[in-house]
């Protein structure tokens, strides 16, 4: 038996890195800066402990594009690498400088974040580049001593001494033929505002235009003057402590995130946690509007203040995708795959954290200012439902806030609601029957008709009510739901006492067989009940049951293949009504019209009248204005 | 100045390879059968060609799980290593053993697919190992002469001989414990089905019992018996010939495809190209419903009969990312990220190709056929709308087969049904005005208007209309679209000869004043028309421009802001109408009720009477019943 090392030569993995390493070739712009931040980061920090020694001056990155030599420069003043260095970190792939430096200062450091990975995530730099150099002078260095490395894609790469005067690190990028976009100002301030807009140290990117004021009052002089234009805010909202902020600056903060938007936050959530795992951020509450479309991945994850992607499934739960804002966290692994962040340990600890801090915040914004919380309920609503349908534990939470809304616009929690509507609306098996309307427009001759009955009304027209529903009347005891237009009103909230009908059993049977003859029997199933003669001659109803698993078919869930079942509804005959008498008294046309009429008036109330029955509706109308 | 290599060392490449390599964990499954397909077509071809001896046997690929010792192998009867073999195309690490082979043959392969890349896909072993082995055996070697190599993870690796009865290289996975999901049965079964179902050689995992018939007629007797269970089929309907294939084959393939499908395709298209890039497949239409959830990502695309990914973005135009079924070729690269293939210029060419075929296939569809064309139009519609707006070459092609429907489902080219209608539908600005309804039985009196002018009217009622016609408009000269609802019928067609008003200056004024005094003006811009006697007395209409851009604002593109404005409606009197003359001859509360009630009717008629309004309609009408 022999053994051996598995051989990995350079040249063979050359063409992997530049083709597999990143989905992206964009990304080579946050791996570089990451690294000059990395490389600053070291600096502040060795200086605070006193190792490296003098003023440190202005440590601004600096990105420049050279066109006529179709160059991109990252350039740095950070702690630089000596020869030994580049030998070490750069000529050494997948060897983490970072790491390194992590392990040899352990414990000394304060806070400090150090991002990059050197070594490989330089090499991104060829993906774009046919030609990358380095220059770097090392804060140990002496005056002017600088390495330069030049590699062309290949794995040979030469090392030269040059002179430099300023401590740091020079990336020299000669971009590549077919990667030419990278030298093109709009597409690298695109990239920056993406990628560094909130990085640790001050990058600057060209100039811009700024209005300088002198003197006072009258005198003032207004001077434009050209400035660096710093591209990135160092110390980002959710990088200070909540009691540090204002109103405003979270406002402003939802600004600086999304400046092409229009909407104002309902409110905000600051994270901040470091134990069991690190998790830092701001996530804001978007008013939903009915009919908006729902935006997802409006949520930045971020980790030390270097964007990594706007596709957080996984990271927070879904029902919380439709949040804004920002999760920074070093404990999510940067450049890995969704559904490696899926299966990750941390990750799945920090989406149940989330959870967690937004039912808290809820629930605080609920007892601190209820009216407040009220108003806001609409535009929640949709998320809060959706949680309470797809996490137990936070339906435990909500159940408390949820709001129910009446017709009246009156606000009530689940609790304080059954209590409102009392013994009144229990029905004659002691159930709770919550009467509702998902359009209080389209089905108000029901709800009138509820209403004079001394019911209330709730509105429930989210997306998700029938899901919505369904789980509340699992969850709570004796609570039955029901839309106001699923029966006739006696019906939907059955007590004992029932009318009794002025017709006879003769009567009531012929009654039945008229109107059957009378009406399209595929469509409409035709049933007799004793209501109250003021109510209408006919209704028609929509059972629940059915209608309800079909909504949730319709929006995910249920189970049963009930799309496909013909709509079929109850034409409900008021036998206490005087037109059930007249229309036992008529016969042959007469009868049909009379019926015909007082149908399509029924159909017209649930919104079923169309097309040619409508036109000749009309038209019968307008002759008899 | 100095020259080095870049060094990589295995130590550092084999943590990235388990990170990052792939997304998905279950792709080593892919990629190990992969390599044993590739490693059996080689030994055919070899045979073919004199330099593989003596029988091949079965060549089936096994798979086993060995839930004891927490094993999972790959056996294949292939070509085999030797320990030099082994020594190449593993120890190095990314050699590819395949374009070695391709290489030293090229010319001589008639058609044989190499897939595996042999090296990287292999190593993709660890990301679920926490030992892999392999024992093979060359087709070059003596008999029972056989390697054993093992490695944990890390670059060490042992090499052993040891005996082997058969040829051929059996790959053993001792699973680490985080990934023990890949001994279950019911995992690797669902991972074949989704990676092996069509490769190019047998592959066995597990048994299956199948019912034998012996004997014939009443003498007959069923047994059952297990026999190994092959999951793949080696020769899909896409590796064959078209002349070769009959309609019921493809409907075959389609269910094997989509075995959970109830649907049945409405005709498919075989792509079959070898140059300037390979490619085959066989694409189905699917009929789309309206108001049925589209599905994108029912394409799936292979590499030599390997799944690779069923999403397709950027590989086929967007609008045909609706259709159904499977693309192979060799020209589209294994493993990349989606943003690579979108840039890839084979990809590119073949995403035009595709289209092309689309065009063509449906056009000789229309040809051939044309009434079984126009039978499935409704379920193809949208996608050839969404085609003919995103490609223009598309437009052109389609523009000679897109059918118009009218309201008596009588269907038209473009240029046919231009010629239909023709002087009849010319206004005096010689424009032709297709009139057209979005929904038949919503605009029903509206329709039937139009006809009773002798106009014809079509359906348009995609979700795509407003844009698909304002396309048209924009590619036909003097072609106006014009929705039934717009104006009165007289003005959408308008003509030089206009009606006279049987009403005096002063009366119109009156009218006109007494209108707009019981109507709510915010809503409705009250205008008179002299139209004929037998029309209605009050339309509401809807202006075509900005109904039409709101439309196009709603589903995307447009530019203005609109969706904020208010909906206006014109509310047209019809002066020559009597009940024009008696409005006037009423006054106070008689005339307020006299406008409303056929205020009420034009608001029917428009589908606008809702809410408390649509209650008292119906309670008054009752009364009157």
């Amino acid at each position: 038996m022999s053994t051996g090392k598995i051989n990995v030569t350079a040249d063979n993995i050359f063409p992997i890195i530049k083709k597999f390493l990143y989905s992206d070739h964009e990304i080579f712009l946050r791996e570089l800066i990451s690294n000059a931040v990395d490389a600053t980061t070291k600096l502040k920090q060795l200086s605070r402990m006193g190792e490296a020694q003098g003023e440190l001056g202005d440590l601004t990155i600096q990105i420049e594009i050279d066109e006529e030599n179709k160059q991109l420069r990252i350039i740095d003043k950070g702690v630089g690498m000596t020869a030994e260095e580049v030998d070490q970190y750069i000529n050494q792939l997948a060897f983490s400088g970072a790491e390194d430096f992590l392990k040899k200062y352990e414990g000394k450091l304060d806070g400090a974040d150090i991002i990059g990975h050197f070594g490989l995530g330089f090499y991104s730099a060829f993906m774009v580049s046919s030609k990358v150099e380095i220059i770097t002078r090392s804060y140990k260095a002496e005056a002017n001593e600088a390495v330069h490395w030049t590699c062309e894609g290949n794995p040979e790469f030469t090392l030269d001494t040059v002179e430099k005067a300023e401590r740091g690190t020079e990336i020299i990028l000669n971009i590549a033929e077919d990667s030419e976009e990278f030298l093109k100002e709009s597409r690298i301030g695109e990239l920056l505002d993406k990628y560094a807009k909130f990085m640790q140290v001050p990058v600057q990117f060209g100039t811009r235009e700024e209005t300088v004021k002198e003197g006072e009052g009258d005198d003032a002089v207004e001077t434009k003057v050209t400035v660096p234009h710093i591209v990135n805010n160092t110390e980002p909202a959710w990088t200070k402590s909540p009691a540090d902020l204002k109103d405003e600056d979270y406002a402003q903060f939802y600004r600086e995130l999304y400046p092409m938007s229009f909407e104002q936050p309902l409110f905000h959530i600051h994270l901040n946690v470091d134990y069991p795992f690190d998790l830092t951020g701001v996530l804001f509450f978007p008013s939903i509007k009915p009919n908006m479309e729902i935006q997802k991945n409006k949520i930045q994850l971020y980790q030390s203040q270097v964007f990594v992607t706007d596709h957080v499934e996984g990271i927070v739960p879904d029902f919380l995708t439709l949040l804004h804002g920002v999760i920074d966290s070093k404990d999510i692994p940067l450049n890995v795959s969704r559904s490696y962040l899926q299966n990750d340990h941390n990750v799945r600890k920090i989406s149940s954290h989330i959870t967690k801090k937004v039912a808290d915040k809820l629930e605080e914004l609920f007892k601190a200012d209820r009216e407040d919380f009220a108003q806001k309920w609409n535009d929640i609503k949709v998320i809060i439902e959706y949680g309470m349908l797809s996490e137990e534990k936070f339906f435990d939470r909500a159940k408390k806030f949820a709001l129910m809304v009446n017709t009246k616009e009156e606000k009530f929690t689940i609790d304080e609601y059954i209590e409102k509507v009392g013994e009144n609306q229990v029905n004659k098996n002691g159930e709770t029957v919550i009467l509702y309307t998902a359009n209080p427009e389209a089905q108000h001759g029901f709800i009138a008709k509820a209403q004079a009955k001394g019911y209330d009304v709730v509105v429930l027209d989210s997306p998700l009510t029938s899901h919505y529903i369904q789980k509340l009347e699992s969850s709570y005891e004796k609570l039955k739901f029901a839309r106001v237009d699923a029966d006739t009103i006696d019906k939907l909230i059955e007590k004992e006492e029932n009318n009794v009908s002025v017709l006879s059993e003769k009567q009531l049977e012929d009654l039945k067989s008229a109107m059957e003859e009378n009406v399209n029997k595929a469509k409409f199933n035709v049933r007799l009940e004793n209501m109250d003669s003021s109510e209408l001659p006919l209704t028609i109803t929509v059972p629940e049951f059915m209608r309800r698993m079909k909504e949730m078919q319709a929006t995910g869930g249920g189970g049963m293949f009930m799309g496909d079942l013909p709509e079929t509804y109850e034409l409900i005959v008021n036998t206490n009504h005087p037109l059930a008498s007249r229309i036992l008294d008529t016969e042959g046309d007469e009868r049909g019209t009379l019926i015909r009429n007082a149908t399509d008036l029924a159909m017209l109330q649930q919104n079923l009248l169309h097309g040619e029955a409508l036109t000749n509706f009309i038209q019968r109308s307008v002759d008899n204005l």
